[in-house]
């Protein structure tokens, strides 16, 4: 079950409101042909980027007849959101998966961050994808990370309050780092084209260490 | 005095290697032209992206003849490096200016932490110069952030040496973490128009408190 976002994220700015809504197909040839637009508008986009890829390169690539394109997709701005929907829906439910057994917030952040790496690791078109929505919209890349954080938020409090992460630091803040934390452990993996997952398990036991005590000796610090 | 490093960056790239030369101009009116393609070239590669800007895109928004571009660039990717050393320049003489007082690592960290999310704070196009690279070429993404990774390093490594940073902790995972650290919250920053320099000392105080002791209580951690 995917979850759509795209009206949400397209919320905050008022431009073309009418001209991003996605329609998922109802027969098998429909679905076919659905994702293979998909497939072609997630390898184009990645590759030359958003601005540069046309309707027409999409369903070139795809082999689909430019009236199926508008089945499903209003713009390629719908496809682009769809394609970012898609992947902040599995990121979350890869955390979510790994996580469930976790009994403590240190095990469930241990769990998560090594998720979300061996994530991108399978996937490393996962970081244009977020990022060129910069290129985009930039209201989309804003609302995409401030949406994660404002969860990640949530899902702290709790560990606050039971006392096993600090009562004295600001969760807003702790959500940003653990996000660029993932983000560039997650690029320092992806740069080794022959990362393994022992490699993953290394890098995510020595963010643990820093995020359990820090980096510094604290009688010299 | 500008650093150039686009040799060292496109020698990861064996295609195109002749063709990415950028030469300084020798006369007041030279520099002159030389700084408008400059500004033009970073406002339309932040705006619609480097693949969707064409040489004549730069020299029509700078005011200059294409024989006048050609002067000084051999290329819209020797201007993309050029843009991309500059700001790699610019960052590192922030950090180096702001920790030059600075007695122990831990005020380094804090003093280079502030420069950044200063300086992107000033100037957000920063993100879209670096992370645009991932469609220009990611070897050069993947240089850019490596070599950030490898000059932390040495930079670390005296300070653990000494004792004040722990020695059971990989310092290349560190500098990432590090990075990411700096890159997240400086948007946390950029994402709220209304930050103040006081905003940038809380979030930097905050992620301080993370370096210095980690994020758990430590006996229930």
């Amino acid at each position: 079950m995917l979850v759509f976002y795209n009206l949400l994220i397209y919320n905050v700015n008022g431009d073309n409101m009418n001209k991003q809504e996605t329609r998922l197909p109802k027969t098998k040839v429909g679905l076919k042909s659905f994702k293979k637009i998909i497939k072609s508008g997630k390898l184009l986009y990645g590759k030359a980027g958003y601005n540069s890829t046309s309707i027409n390169d999409i369903i070139s690539k795809a082999k689909v007849a430019a009236g199926t394109f508008y089945i499903y997709f209003d713009s390629k701005l719908a496809l682009y959101l769809y394609l970012l929907d898609e992947y902040r829906h599995n990121i979350r439910r890869s955390a979510t998966d790994a996580t469930k057994n976790c009994k403590t917030r240190l095990e469930m952040e241990r769990a998560g961050l090594k998720a979300f790496i061996m994530y991108v690791k399978e996937d490393p078109l996962a970081y244009k994808l977020v990022w060129e929505s910069l290129f985009v919209d930039q209201n989309i890349f804003r609302e995409y990370y401030m949406s994660f954080a404002s969860s990640y938020v949530n899902h702290l409090k709790p560990f606050v309050e039971s006392g096993e992460i600090r009562d004295d630091i600001d969760l807003e803040t702790v959500s940003y780092i653990l996000m660029g934390i993932s983000n560039f452990v997650g690029l320092q993996i992806v740069f080794n084209e022959n990362a393994t997952e022992k490699d993953v398990d290394f890098v995510v036991d020595e963010s643990m260490k820093l995020l359990q005590n820090g980096i510094f000796n604290s009688k010299k610090g």
